[in-house]
């Protein structure tokens, strides 16, 4: 099948089309500052995101049964606010802070970019996170979805083959007839040997100043861009 | 909960939203018409739509594993193209008149309106219909949905009481957060006994002239409207 034959832009969405750690950063102070705590919050995003990967390994390796991501995001924040010796909480601010990752701010590029994108394409969110989070990010970030897919409704966290074939199938299209969008080359790579088309778009701040990994496309990928703007260049839109 | 505490508006769709007898009627006479078979494509759409509820009843009674819609419209079409006598169509024109359902036109205040009720509402599908469907009809319709939810994702064909459940979990709302928007009494009072909230939406047109079911709200839902414009008024949108 031909590029031309892609009828569906599916999207990593943390990292990707929105800037996490600012926003995270942002909402911890917003909520922990006044009651007296004083840290980098940019450490504190990192800390929370690196809790991220290991708590879905458990999902992925039976080692527990399903839970979604916001359940896993809210038993990592409790550990940390542990760990960083934040104390006297109540269960309100915990949720609120919890559901920080529901208001995260999209890249300069991100809104222009996917509407340019969607006069084109359906798009559909293929992301880790689950369906409440993502469309109330979306709400809060004015993401124009046309659907709200993932791992939550193919109960399977990436890079877990069921999450893309699901999705794909949701859609009623073939594999290669869906384009997976990230700026994570682990993502394409497992999306790419499911059958789908790839696009990399680079997001060098994704870890601020300290990113080490995913500055640029090490595959072959269909298409590499350098934002959703050029994504959007580079597919005719 | 007071009627200000819904988040989450929930659609049926065919006949609430989009005017699927003249839609139907208008893609088997562009299909048909031209093949040399001359019948009243009203009637052809009634006859397609007869076939909904018996098709689903298996499906919900455990007679048969789970089917999404398009499939089960699928096995009514060949019936019906049978019993009108109407053959020698391509593989491929039966998927095209079949993908009819993915190609219905809005009611005329359908888009003003439910552009009006996004601004302060999540607006979320709770149709029978599949997701490709939706997301497809949409596209062509341009229906602003926040979400695509409702039978596939929920695996459970209305009015079964997982479809509403399943639906507000994954919105993470409690059921009295959402309020179902129908046509129909018989959803409507589903819906209710499920804890959403109501709103009935008259459209005396959906079965064309001879509509004599779901004239009027037959309960004391919580709205009742003869357009999403009215709704939306209602509303405060």
């Amino acid at each position: 099948m031909a590029l031309s034959d892609v009828k569906a832009l599916t999207f990593d969405v943390f990292g990707t089309v929105v800037n996490w750690r600012d926003s995270i950063a942002r909402e911890a102070k917003a909520l922990l500052g006044p009651k007296g705590y004083d840290k980098d919050w940019h450490v504190f995003a990192d800390k929370w995101r690196e809790r991220y990967q290991p708590a879905m390994a458990k999902v992925r390796n039976g080692e527990r049964p399903w839970a979604k991501l916001d359940d896993l995001h809210h038993e990592n924040l409790v550990e940390l606010l542990k760990e960083s010796e934040i104390s006297g909480l109540s269960e309100a601010d915990i949720d609120h802070l919890n559901r920080a990752w529901h208001r995260l701010d999209g890249w300069p590029d991100t809104i222009e970019g996917l509407t340019r994108l969607k006069r084109k394409y359906i798009l559909a969110t293929l992301s880790n996170g689950n369906v409440a989070l993502m469309v109330n990010m979306a709400k809060y970030a004015g993401l124009p979805w046309d659907a709200i897919l993932g791992a939550e409704v193919a109960r399977a966290y990436k890079p877990q083959p069921e999450a893309y074939d699901r999705t794909a199938a949701f859609l009623d299209l073939k594999p290669a007839q869906c384009m997976m969008v990230a700026a994570h080359n682990g993502d394409l790579v497992a999306a790419r040997g499911r059958g789908f088309r790839t696009a990399f778009v680079s997001r060098p701040l994704e870890h601020g100043p300290n990113k080490t990994r995913d500055l640029k496309a090490e595959h072959d990928f269909d298409v590499i861009a350098d934002s959703f703007i050029d994504l959007a260049a580079k597919l005719g839109c």
